[in-house]
């Protein structure tokens, strides 16, 4: 029994090194498998039958002269069969996702005209579950065995019970979210800032160490670092939107004051384009004369919350960023004094976060990916003029080429990264 | 020659997997480290005298029956023998200690009244020199052999070149430092901030997880998690003086504006007890009557820096910390607003880093720890007021034993790591 017990953990412990071999390699043959690996020749043989016939590799079918005379067949990660659900759960939009096994995304699917916070959990998680199974009968059809998926939440998720304590901007408190799932796969809750970095590293620019920003109707942060999502203690650092701006700012959802999210969310955002909010900095929606970090001639003027139930405190998801962009398309200078002024306060919470935790790149996304042509010189030059005695290097301010589907693609990603690192748990025996 | 490479690596290899197994015990028999170790007893043998021969571990004399009938005598790590040198250069004192191998703190010196704003760095390093020189006399006098040092310095450091590109407290920029300095021994540079938490982790609470935050005339941060600590892309994470209190408070030698240190370092703080800075929040210089986070009657008024040359800017070191201490315990007002206005500035600051980092405690070292009976509670008012809604625990905030001598003892910490982590290169062969 013991004997048995020992001979499963070493197959499933060889299993993940052959497969991680031949992910690392692209395709590659049998001999060069058992020489990354150090296993005989025959071991690798009955490892990459067993693979190939769970549908994890497949053989390339391209028969080249192996470097010791004889023809070799190639073995690569297979498309075909194991794939990943993604998904989000975000204020204003619900997402869904496919992805294979080789990292190719299938099937996306997002609802766009809801608001999720006038809605109670179980209704989104209805709905939620009608966009899953939409997009995983598609992939059915496509051939693929969906094996797992991960849900992206906005708010800090403990990731053992899968309960969401506190999403304030969903207006949810102690949501058992994991249990209230019903899926035929395992499904795992967690932070949507955490998965949009992770979808970043994986699907979208390639650094190794950057700062994602997730701009929604809540602003979240995920630090990569050589690779690695950095968690923090109890899984919720990155909690960028609740950074202080200005310390007697407006009130936020949060309990804070002049939080960064109340100048540059999604909300604030379109509030303060309907010209609703404190006049921009600067008042007159042109760009600074100095970006020295010299005194401004005008500050954002705090304190200034629409009272609930005004006009444009609540935005219908179909007024969303696109308004907004269209506004700022036409050159209307309530939307581009909003911009400038979302920017400048990004820019402050990210030279706090830069001085905090020395990120080599920052990387915007959500929201801030379209709104970038209007936002990005300003928050660079508000982090340069932070930050640049000290600094040699200021961190480059790139735009994510994902969006607001980043968190999705990486909670895909992380089912996938899951099958990588335990193909055994998949196959039969 | 490959054969003897290859023995000579695994020899190192050996030494450090058994002096780290006498390490983790504190003390053990030879049959016990071969258990531990999975070598043979024969190889552990050799190695225990090998270690006890270069004077790393010793034999306790102890003679207890063992496990197997016969006496077993137990080694453990030596404290007579291999020491290390810790070294701090900070704005207005220099600091010198020796640890032996069995992590006691053998000696300790600092000079007090010293401006090192006002001198040369190669006159620093002079006064630096003289100082290590003494203790290291010391330490020989005792019977030790300082093998390495680690100096720390409040300023990002290029870990490879040695280089301190900007320590805008010391007017330092770009000083080669390693190459200045002039011992019969290794000595490397890093970080005051960084330093000082591992001075925490290894002589301090033993907690695993947590932000230190070394005040003195700058104000740096370490956050150390699972026992490791974190240091960004670049080094140069853990600014926690320029993270933003007000984007438009006093400006900073850094460049930015109504950054923590200019409300909380050092310099800042005994500036405002003297009278001459803003009003203090509250301007009673009592306790606010709420800690809600709701807008206080009155704010840090900014912009308020005295002038350059005033009374009260540059304090001689011997008015530093026990000048303000007196002040306090007298009850002086201006000197408690100070502390006021301080603690609630780290307070803000500190949200910002929970917020982005997550640490599982916070401990308050430097001049925070004999100021800490004043600014304590409110630093954690003020971490309750801005986290507590979206947190369940806020991150609790307590002092630091070690106080401003945690730098030079993480710095004398980490060469007895290096040891610890290569005996082989101290060993003879």
């Amino acid at each position: 029994m013991t004997q048995a017990v020992r001979h499963d953990a070493m197959r499933a412990r060889n299993l993940a090194l052959v497969l991680g071999a031949v992910g690392a390699r692209g395709s590659v043959t049998r001999a060069a498998l058992a020489e990354m690996t150090g296993l005989t020749k025959t071991t690798v043989s009955k490892l990459v039958g067993d693979l190939i016939e769970g549908g994890l590799v497949v053989e390339t079918g391209t028969v080249r002269d192996g470097e010791r005379g004889r023809p070799g067949v190639e073995i690569r990660i297979s498309g075909q069969h194991v794939a990943a659900l993604g998904l989000e759960i975000n204020v204003d939009y619900l997402a869904a996702c496919v992805v294979d096994l080789a990292r190719t995304v299938r099937l996306r699917r997002s609802t766009q005209a809801v608001d999720n916070r006038a809605a109670s959990p179980v209704d989104v998680i209805a709905r939620l579950g009608d966009l899953a199974a939409s997009v995983v009968d598609e992939a059915v059809e496509k051939g693929l065995r969906v094996v797992g998926g991960v849900l992206a939440v906005p708010g800090p998720v403990d990731m053992t019970s899968g309960v969401v304590h506190n999403a304030p901007n969903l207006g949810w408190r102690d949501v058992p979210l994991a249990s209230l799932l019903r899926f035929p796969f395992p499904v795992g809750v967690e932070n949507e800032a955490n998965l949009a970095a992770l979808g970043e590293l994986w699907f979208g620019s390639g650094l190794p160490d950057f700062l994602h920003v997730s701009g929604e109707i809540g602003i979240g942060a995920g630090l990569v670092v050589r690779g690695r999502l950095f968690r923090g203690a109890h899984g919720f650092a990155g909690e960028l939107g609740h950074v202080v701006v200005s310390p007697d700012g407006p009130q936020c959802r949060c309990g804070g004051r002049g939080c960064l999210e109340q100048y540059a969310g999604q909300d604030a955002l379109q509030t303060a384009a309907r010209g609703a909010a404190a006049p921009v900095r600067p008042a007159t929606g042109t760009r600074p004369a100095t970006t020295s970090g010299d005194a401004p001639a005008v500050s954002p003027r705090e304190g200034t919350d629409a009272p609930a139930g005004a006009p444009g405190t609540l935005l219908p998801a179909q007024q969303g960023v696109s308004w907004l962009l269209s506004r700022l398309r036409e050159g209307d200078p309530d939307a581009r004094a909003a911009c400038e002024r979302a920017a400048w306060a990004l820019g402050v919470a990210l030279s706090s976060a830069v001085n905090l935790v020395d990120p080599d790149a920052i990387v915007l996304g959500g929201i801030y990916a379209p709104l970038f042509p209007w936002i990005g010189h300003m928050v660079a030059d508000t982090l340069k003029a932070r930050l640049g005695q000290m600094r040699g290097a200021v961190p480059p301010v790139v735009v994510s080429r994902l969006g607001a589907e980043a968190a999705a693609l990486g909670a895909a990603g992380q089912v996938i990264e899951q099958v990588m690192a335990d193909p055994a748990a998949l196959l039969q025996h």
